[in-house]
């Protein structure tokens, strides 16, 4: 059930690189790149960090699921596009497992709370920094962090309610929930932000 | 044989990095760092991924082909930057032998053939992209989706005629060959990618 | 005493990063996650390069000095802002140190001389260029050339100086001089540096 959840957040993420890199008018190789490192860039970092085997290095499920997102973005890029709003929810439910991924991945490693709460966070928001730092865009982490913040906020979240004893199975759920509406309401709501940017530079 | 035109490779990306760096007016250790990144980032990813020593950290001549890269480009840069299309073969050479660099090294660790494709062109186009991105250049991925798609096909080419039990001391040939051939053929015939950018951007 | 200079160099990495977002308008997270990158960013790709343990995974202190060093700075931002040589300084006493410590890491990993220095140089200066990279600033490098040149003339100092048998206590002291005095020389009288770079973009 997690590892489908987790597949479907690689997905979510590989779709966000597909319009970033179709943006920029790259032809397919350049799209499923930036796709690739959208989707696993944050794992890796994860796996780096700890030493551990890199996750799409020994199951190739995360590249298979690249490849079909790349190719399904590409054919129907105009209507993908245009749910923007179905796009950022699948992205958030992405943000929301892998920030569970990182944190357990983590304990795994015997790691203290906070480092897995950074591990967390950076498994969810690192793909999306790289996709934008070679996509070249402007405001690389103005959007960020409120990424950012949603995924503290979940991993809190994660460790508040184990001290709790809520069970862990439990736990998966609510911290997703808990960064999905961040993430959402941050969206809904922060259209300021943009206009803190342009005036910045002007 | 095999050795030397690695070094090659590194000698070629070395001098793209110098280039690129002079073009922004920095001092000699800012002119060798540039060219050093250049030339070891590919590998030095691929070694990272694959949890293997770095190549350039246990055998010098990496580091030594880059100084003397640096030091002979620094004082011609003149007559180096007029010969682009020697330095574009040069550069192409040193793509198709760190392709199949990257891809035996993936072997070597009993990775998936598609993980080592994935490997080859990260050793063939990473150090080029963290080039263009601590030069802060424009369009840092406008140009890379010809490198991808040249290692991709000359990966595949690989496992093509592997699969044909072409003997491997051969591979290397046709498989550089093929990354060349892709790589000069775009740079000649792709004369139309900046203007789609520029409109892009208007 | 080292370990207190490690953290002292640590705080004042972090604080620049501080300075660095609060000029982006981020929010407290997005601040911290600079301020934490361009703290241990340096230390994070030299321990990944010599396969060791991460640093600031094993040993809390690293993250509880960037959390109250930004807390501190934020609030104190307008005066932190004001003392750039003391910020500078400290900047540069964090150099010193962190060279040191990346020499004598890769020493204890058993590797040559200039691999140390390429160390100690990549420990003390990429947090700075991933805050860079993360900011978007645009002349990423051209204040770099500054920082490299100064580690790899104090990494220079450390094995003159212990070719010459001074100990080893005191060739800290040594090395960490020779990167401030450079830096801060640099700082002083490199006055011309953004006057090249305008007219290179004119």
């Amino acid at each position: 059930m997690f590892y489908y959840f987790d597949l479907l957040g690689t997905a979510a993420f590989a779709a966000s690189g597909v319009l970033a890199a179709i943006h920029k008018r790259m032809d397919f190789f350049g799209i499923f790149i930036i796709a690739f490192v959208t989707a696993v860039g944050g794992g890796t970092l994860r796996d780096l960090l700890l030493g551990a085997d890199i996750a799409w290095m020994k199951d190739l499920n995360y590249m298979y699921v690249t490849i079909v997102t790349t190719i399904f973005s590409m054919f129907f890029h105009r209507e993908v596009g245009k749910h923007n709003w179905s796009l950022a929810i699948l992205d958030s439910i992405g943000m929301g497992v892998f920030t569970v991924v990182g944190i357990e991945k983590g304990l795994m490693y015997d790691h203290f709370p906070l480092i897995c709460i950074a591990l967390g966070t950076m498994t969810a928001c690192f793909g999306g920094v790289i996709r934008d730092i070679l996509a070249n865009e402007i405001p690389i982490i103005f959007r960020k962090e409120i990424y950012a913040t949603a995924c503290i906020a979940g991993g809190s979240v994660y460790f508040g309610l184990q001290y709790l004893n809520v069970p862990s199975d439990q736990l998966t759920l609510y911290v997703a929930s808990t960064v999905v509406v961040i993430r959402v309401l941050s969206l809904y709501f922060d259209l300021s932000l943009p206009n803190i940017y342009s005036r910045d530079e002007d």
